[in-house]
């Protein structure tokens, strides 16, 4: 049984959380701490889940790692100097280890992994993400940052830029450019989060798709870094270094 | 036995057309007519096809009717103008009929009309089309049809604007806008022609797939209209009239 | 304002159906019954919501229609004797009309509707459902009724058997034969409740999907019944019924 | 210029071939030798690719390891003797390599590679593949081969049986049980070859598609083979294994 704290307890995240914790017959819930609780409440945790905000998230790092408690982290907000705080701090605490992913969906950190090992092998690779229309932002974050694994890849396998012949185009029809690659986004009605990358060459195409059917779908993700963060050395940042891949 | 002629029999898509008619059980081709041929070579066909060019489409039109010669046309370049031409040649020859279909694919006039149809149930409805990378123009003329077709019918059933809370977009992501409708175009190495209608409502997705998967997937859409012209009056303009939908 | 009232008001679905009646602007929810209630708390509603149970849906019905309450019912069980009886309560009582329906999913509606039409026009159909692992029938009702939708389709427009060469087949790889058509299930974590109905012909596929995101994709359907039902004279068994298809 | 020959050459995928390495700047055609021909027609060639038959592949082997070609060889009929007898050749002639391929589509040789990694993250995996209605065997090699991939990673991880609450089937319905892994054939006019593993788990769905459109898909696969196989010592049975993954 790995002992574990959840903070930001009582927050939309927090709470699937607790609940994936607490139906895991190798977990067991210690400590569900929220904004007006004592941090002290996470004593006697080995493993911390922080889904906070930025503002907090550096100070709870902090008391974790220096009290002995490996976190995994779900808040935004991380920087090159931020991710260099916490290096520092863990190189202080030798034994303790901390993991922080901005996306605990493993089929999205699949999908993402997936495409950016595919992208060298085929002429075209174009992305379309599809959302709820409640959502402000287009393209997702999820799909620029797979367009910029995608684009990375190309450029290092020094490939040609993708064919395309448009020379009459309705004003963005052919989507938005992100590093040279096309990033459509679709907004429906009845649909939550999903994703297709679609890579084509001579005469074969490749689809990875990734479907979020409900809001509970990055708590086996979260519940993988709870159960590995023990055995990974330092900081580790994105989910995939737990895969084995 | 219906008897048919072909015009422009030794264009791309008269080639294969020629090759379906020979290979029916229920047809005869009696005439395969191109541009230094002369016309007279039809005189005994009951049925023609004529895949040939604007320029001459009419004259070959005219030709047939006065001489009780059904047109089966996929030629493009009809306006209100020559349609009008063409329905007086018709009342000038009681018996005579025509066919003039800007698209043969029953799957995509199929499609786009299931797509009508279903508009009117769901808040939200975006299209994507995905073509080969050597296409000039970004939408394709059947999707602008499509979305055209689906913002008429939403028009008619008094439907509010489809929601959408995008507030930051990357230039393009959100596709082009037809008629309000979102239309996103995907060009890649491998593909051939495809279209998908995504309609959208509470809890429930509708999808209505086209797929093009070689040259000829217009020729069952044309045998169609050579088999049944002969008993439809008059002008008959678009393949899902024939269709008893 | 139409005034309705739910009968199994507290079951899974009633619930979803007061919520939804709640919230439209056009809708007064004038009454919520369930198994323990009098009957009598449903005067003054004009149309009313059945989600029971086949063993008391006909004695609903019955209060209905001699109350001049029309009823729409989603409640399962009818065979030709049950809508007989209800046929015979309408034509004494002129004026109140009922709907019953198998299936209140507009999507999944439309998608039986397409699939019928399409049906003729292709050399060969298939079904694939994909649903959650729970459930305890393969293949879904649903996609038996398409696959009788489809057969009988092409039985009337005189079509060829579709083409398969199969000569060695590991046991249950093409599927259950329902009536000719090749139906396939899949049962998946993380599904809710889907189908594609994908028919082939020459060079060309059209793909149908219906995607089930939630438990409430059944509501707009019911809402639509709720809307329709006073103008629809007599029984109309099934929502296709009501979309002007 | 990597100076190559084709065995089989006027076979139907031996002429792609040469036609590919024709058009390749880095390829010289040097030999194109078919049944008939002499097999010392290839000497001069650098690397010899091989679609022939399982009667004659290995004499072909063997007298092209002996003069120092390394062979490219996508034809079938591998075992375990068969690939002793090559590391034989080999290990007596240091310096030449072989790649022996049992499928040569980058796409579907990915699919798979993908499969089997992301099995171990989803309580569920099935496979639907779509061919042809040509086609004789159901389910497809690639099929079959993808199962036992993902059930052998399964064991590896391992993870419980994948949950089915299926109580009542129709038969076939559940597809064919490859090693515990659901597999669906679906035989289809107007399609060539495809296939989808999709991967499910609590909220989220992973689906990794990969379609052929035509006849020449394999030809990327076979250049990159002629490119590498010159680097990587010894036998190498796979493409995966030259594509970094």
């Amino acid at each position: 049984m790995i002992r574990v704290g959840v903070l930001g307890a009582r927050g939309r995240v927090g709470v699937e959380v607790c609940k994936a914790v607490e139906a895991a017959d190798d977990l067991e819930l210690v400590a569900a701490v929220d904004r007006d609780d004592p941090v002290e409440g996470l004593a006697g945790a080995e493993v911390v889940v922080d889904f906070t905000h930025p503002d907090v998230v550096m100070d709870n790092m902090r008391w974790c790692i220096e009290h002995g408690v490996h976190p995994v982290v779900g808040t935004t907000g991380f920087d090159a100097g931020r991710l260099a705080a916490v290096r520092g701090w863990l190189d202080a605490n030798p034994g303790v280890n901390a993991l922080i992913a901005p996306n605990f969906g493993i089929a999205a950190v699949l999908m993402m992994h997936f495409a950016q090992q595919a992208a060298r092998y085929f002429d075209s690779v174009e992305i379309v993400e599809l959302h709820h229309p409640n959502k402000a932002d287009a393209p997702s974050g999820t799909a620029r940052r797979t367009a910029e694994l995608v684009a990375e890849a190309r450029r290092k396998a020094g490939m040609a830029p993708m064919p395309d012949a448009t020379s009459t185009e309705l004003d963005g029809a052919r989507g938005a450019d992100v590093d040279g690659v096309h990033v459509h986004a679709v907004r429906l009605a009845g649909l939550i989060a999903h994703q297709e990358v679609i890579l084509g060459g001579d005469g074969e195409i490749l689809t990875i798709r990734h479907d979020t059917m409900n809001r509970s779908s990055f708590t086996p993700g979260v519940l993988l870094g709870v159960r590995r963060v023990r055995e990974i050395p330092g900081l580790t940042v994105g989910l995939e270094h737990l895969l084995d891949l």
